[in-house]
């Protein structure tokens, strides 16, 4: 299994009339919070493309407790637990700073080749840098 | 069971740069659809806000089995299958011009008083307009 | 000059804690506006792309004098005052549905090369379109 | 004269299919690099709209050079060169990171009282942060 915790701060345009984070914004919320997952890893999204790989997102869930607020700090807890193979699962959980649990997401994504559009095993030096985490 | 359908057109600002509509924004479109589809039955959103009931989604779901790009015109197919309760869910099915079925959602809301911020039973003339749509 | 006017209604998602629409969100109602706009006059903004011409924006200016509401019916009027060269600049009116003027908004736009990245002159089919408005 | 620095990160959610950051986001942007600048200054903007006070924007420009692309670090250098009264004028500057320039923006705000809809002076101890830098 692998976990990476990340934090960002609700900005306002990403706050809706309730006051609350618009529900979509979550989306953009995971999206980071995947990518510095990555990154800590040593995988740089940006250069998987640049190397003819995309990865669309297939499936999303979301469950919403609790609201976050305006200027909240919130800290989305990653975690991938299944070996990534041609597609690669991501769990989020959403807190704020009092450590109260707010949302809870999942994203299916899916190694796809930029140049036919065809699903795709991973680059060789992706799946290296899972290895260590399942065995 | 109530259904309804709604059109609308990818912005520029909705693209991302796969070319596609980034996954997040599929979360507006369902808002514009089940917006569009309670008005046809005479219930405004905003009105219900403003009469002190709030209705924050509770959990979400897509699946997107195809991207829509820049300027395509999306055909947004809304249902809601089950009564509503202190709940309502509405299922989504996207398609684009030529009717290739995009992506699926699916939102849970829960009608909650802005007063006390407790869930509560839908307005009188609410469950008055599903009526004839559930028996 | 070459004058055209638009509808669309504020979503949830363009509010923010405040209530009002967020100021950001009024750079996408005018590129929906404009490009609307050109539709009218026969020409596509995605063709336009998809043959090779781009129109990043250059300069964008907007003065807010009241602020719009969820579900708000915005009418945009749009007018391109002088003829179009390598530039093309529009100014936006935004009127909510009580004709109160809310927002004045300006965009000047540049046709690039998707080639070479250099600005161009608009395509002759383009130039043809805007004819009878300037002379 | 105040400046403040801040470097953010850019999302995927941000960029069109240009591969640019829609023209549209800089004011988010320049929404959290006004933010973080006020609050170097201990002044926390949450806080001013819990104490009754909005801070809407009256006026916006942006001016593009150069594109930001997908997972650039950029710095936003917000400047205020005048003395805020009832009205507060920001500058930024926007740099890749190698340093290029490639937005200026300047926002307008205006202190407005909750209460009544009307613009009023900022209060005393947000007039106390700005007096070391304007005399």
């Amino acid at each position: 299994m692998f976990q990476h915790s990340y934090k960002l701060r609700v900005r306002y345009a990403e706050t809706d009339r309730m006051g609350y984070v618009y529900y979509g914004n979550y989306a953009t919320y995971f999206e980071v919070a995947r990518v510095e997952a990555l990154r800590s890893l040593g995988i740089t999204y940006k250069e998987l493309e640049d190397d003819g790989i995309l990865l669309p997102v297939l499936e999303y869930k979301a469950k919403y407790f609790k609201p976050a607020f305006y200027d909240d700090e919130l800290r989305i807890e990653t975690k991938i637990s299944q070996k990534p193979g041609i597609r690669i699962m991501f769990e989020y959980s959403v807190f704020n700073q009092e450590s109260v649990e707010l949302v809870k997401g999942e994203t299916t994504l899916v190694f796809v080749s930029a140049a036919n559009g065809k699903p795709t095993k991973p680059p060789v030096h992706i799946e290296a840098c899972f290895e260590q985490f399942f065995n």
